[in-house]
């Protein structure tokens, strides 16, 4: 799925990646980090211009075919005469003043004086301190032998095969071990490490690339060595149990699905607006879809002897292998029902897009819940327990649940409301972004974006509009997943082209998905507001100028 | 379930039969049909008087256990010295210059003289020309062996045992043969007919009686013969089918569900408002519940060698014993999933709470496909087949679809959006209705409606704000099946007790349901607009005046 989702990428990139330089873009401008993004992109002309001096796009695949310089096995491969730098050292360099590094693969590279000739404008500073490589993902023109020969000229050295965040670890901090993340992801906090993907980077693939997916930690990351590794898998109050090593879940059939994961938070920094709430400022890209690879959880519940239609057993609980400073480990539980049933689709995931599930995701398994929100998707898992009962964890009983506008901290009851499980229907425009200087062209501008449901629906429908809905127009469905519901995992990207009357200077534009049970998105934050900011699935709408 | 609620009402219904009387009630002012209820209610203290002369409630358990007169069973039992009626001529008594007769039973009663002396008021009048019981299971006071001795003293015939519609058929009319309706059905069309129940009595029980259950009909009521009835089912290219009698269908397992089902066009009357739509002009009790039993689908299609994991059959369609003018039957299909999963429980329904299924609801077998739109609920079942396809009736293909706002008849594309399945959530206010005069007691009035949503989810809450928004209220889940999502096929019915600050002479109430995926309605109908008038969940939004 994910390599050919890539090909198909690659034949019809070249007109795509241009889009993105049609217009300026500006950054959210609350947070200070998005500042940073307001300088990266540049006008139409120069990265048009350039695009068509580096990449003969029409002829590249007949010339480079024939050409001795396709052979480019050594690029980014450890060099044994080049100094080594650990990721950490790496991340220091990123402005201009400090020179900008980037690496690819082990190859280190000072690509400072490329900057204003590479094609895509500013974008690449995206990568500065960090890794050129989810951008090639993203942006498959790179997939070109030309441009592995123009990195490999800018190459002053290796990455250090030590972990680097090892090698500068401070004991008293808990987080010190976290791993090494990438510089274009913007935090909305730092310990633990929560971040989300720059939005507009979002629309640019159905998959999103590992480095690239948002981060949603409760507590410091887990070093896990996947040589001692072991899962225990158990019925409470039978005597009978599981224990798995990582090689013996590996050895049980692989299952591979599609599925988008996100946080309850996601866009809680709109619900914020009406009235102050508990929770991550999260913009819109607290989000992402990825390939996600292991063995169905009903497949080792079976083997532990659990029957579907087990009256008393109702809930399956996971435990993380993180904890808090009390030892408490994180924790979450999803029905039996949705373990059990073939359709459920719950897999006990080690790879995610195709590589070992990185740290920040769970490394060695994380299971997979499609469907469910995030905080129920367990990561580091270390033991599965079936009971009659949900989880006892903070996360389950007293987070995560929604209440009504008029609940407040000295009302609240937890226990009257159910565990966010299966997440509405969401949309999110993407591209613009909130305070754009968008350009009009032929009478028009294109929005993009993403929208999913929980609970395996697909979207059937996404409605935008420029004018206080008095016109909607149904968005182009660009990519979406052929599973029928209700095993429809994956977001649904979107894209529409909205007239626009002449002599316009800004607008407000809404997105509203329809999912196929037909529930739409509520259309302000004021009457699904809760204390928590979660649920945050309102319309969509951003205020943007015309140029 | 059905007697297991009926006995759980039995014991607290006289406190809820008195509150009724409360207010003054003031029926929707849109239909003609309507005004017919305005004159149905008396003031509280008239009422509750009476109701103490007639069931000294406290102590009648008690006293009639020992009673002579308990030994009813000869009330409503055909008498042989007195005259016979039709339902037909039983109806056209409806009035007190015509005289006011109703049935029970075998009984025909004339009741015009003691209508003053009802304890329950006026409300007698909704039996005016049909029967009595549908009230009687609704209003359990009236279990009461007094009830039955001074309905007995009314009698003045019998209920002719003949069709009656079947003596005044006329040929010509294909609808000639359509069965006797309970009068106190509000018709949004008579031919083909499809009516309502009052909103009013919706909320008195969780089981909707028979004879006042939502009646929707797309073509004439077919008579069927249970002696010769046959259903086929098949898959569409093989050659084995099989061929069942209403006889066989009952020897097969037999499963009971209790199920909402719902017209894709309630609340239309509302949706109309913004914009005209094509669709009968419904209001917010084209919804009601029963328990249905019958056979699995499942069942019958595992033994008909349908295989759950079929790459290949992906639909069931339904057709009914209806036709049109041309021959045509009404068609609908569901995705085989939902048929063929242990958790869809769809059944081949040929009872409806505890009695042969009635003529209008599908008489003998209608498929009860819980959680998805009533239109896919086929009546009158006379075949079933297994296909790679969706039924390619027009019910199917272009109708019952939805769209966005901008798509009017002229750029309508059936094909691009999806056949409604599942339904969205939705609520209603039940009690009181738009214009009515509503008492204030202690500075509080109560609301009363539904909450519903499809795909098995179960309402998680409902808000009700008299203050368009600014404070919510949580209404009280007064009763809900147990069952968890995604098998809660049924229907919530709540309570709110809102303040009403002093003085206040008129409010606008409005309600919305919250479901177990935490999905909710949406605010307007402007944004949901769509031609046919379907999926008109949003918000629910009265103006009541206050006393």
């Amino acid at each position: 799925m994910y390599h050919r989702l890539l090909s198909r990428r690659f034949v019809n990139q070249f007109s795509r990646s241009c889009y993105q330089f049609g217009h300026e873009e500006n950054q959210e401008s609350g947070a200070p980090r998005a500042r940073k993004y307001t300088k990266m992109l540049l006008g139409a002309s120069v990265g048009t211009l350039l695009a068509y001096k580096f990449y003969d796009y029409r002829n590249n695949a007949v010339v480079l075919a024939e050409s001795p310089e396709m052979k480019m096995g050594n690029v980014g491969v450890a060099k044994a005469d080049l100094p080594v730098y650990t990721l950490h050292e790496v991340s220091e360099h990123s402005t201009k003043e400090k020179r900008i590094w980037v690496t690819y693969k082990e190859g280190v590279y000072d690509i400072t004086d490329f900057v204003t000739e590479h094609p895509g404008g500013d974008q690449i500073l995206l990568a500065a301190g960090s890794s050129v490589e989810p951008f090639w993902l993203l942006y498959a023109v790179h997939n070109n032998p030309h441009v592995l020969q123009i990195l490999e000229t800018l190459r002053i050295g290796n990455v250090s095969k030590e972990d680097s965040q090892q090698l500068v670890a401070d004991m008293s901090d808990p987080y010190s071990t976290d791993p090494q993340r990438h510089a274009a992801l913007k935090p909305a906090s730092v310990k633990p490490f929560n971040a989300e993907t720059p939005p507009f980077l979002l629309v640019e693939q159905f998959i999103t690339p590992n480095e690239l997916f948002y981060v949603r930690n409760h507590l410091p990351v887990p070093q896990v060595d996947p040589e001692t590794y072991e899962l225990e898998v158990e019925v409470e109050g039978r005597k009978k149990c599981l224990v798995l090593t990582l090689d013996e879940i590996k050895k049980l059939p692989r299952h591979t699905i599609t599925a988008t994961i996100m946080c309850a938070g996601n866009r809680r920094s709109e619900m914020v607006k009406v009235k102050p709430v508990k929770g991550l400022n999260w913009g819109a890209a607290a989000v992402g879809t990825a390939t996600w690879t292991g063995v169905r959880l009903r497949d080792v519940l079976i083997k532990l002897g659990v029957d579907e239609d087990d009256k008393k057993l109702k809930h399956v609980q996971f435990e993380g292998l993180d904890f808090d400073p009390t030892g408490k480990t994180y924790g979450a539980s999803v029905p039996l029902w949705k373990a059990m049933s073939k359709r459920g689709d719950v897999i006990l995931a080690y790879e995610m897009n195709g590589e070992a599930i990185p740290r920040d995701h769970g490394f060695p398994i994380r299971v997979i819940v499609p469907g469910v929100v995030g905080a129920r998707n367990v990561k580091w898992l270390g033991r599965i327990v079936v009971s009659e009962n949900e989880s006892d964890s903070h996360w389950q009983q007293n987070d995560y649940k929604g209440f009504s506008p008029s609940t407040d901290w000295d009302t609240v009851d937890f226990t009257k409301s159910p565990a966010i499980q299966e997440l509405p229907v969401i949309s999110a425009i993407c591209k613009p972004s909130e305070g754009e200087k968008v350009k009009v062209e032929d009478g028009h501008i294109v929005v993009k974006g993403y929208a999913w449901s929980g609970g395996g629906q697909k979207i059937a429908r996404v409605d935008v509009t420029a004018d206080g809905g008095s016109t909607w127009f149904v968005a182009n469905l660009d990519h979406q997943d052929s599973a029928e519901p209700p095993q429809h995992w994956s977001w649904t990207l979107w894209s529409a082209r909205i007239p626009i009357p002449s002599g316009t200077k800004q607008v407000e534009l809404w997105a509203k998905a329809v999912d196929s049970c037909y529930n739409t998105q509520p259309e302000t934050f004021k009457n699904i507001w809760n204390l928590r900011g979660v649920l945050s699935n309102a319309y969509h709408r951003i205020k943007i100028k015309l140029v």
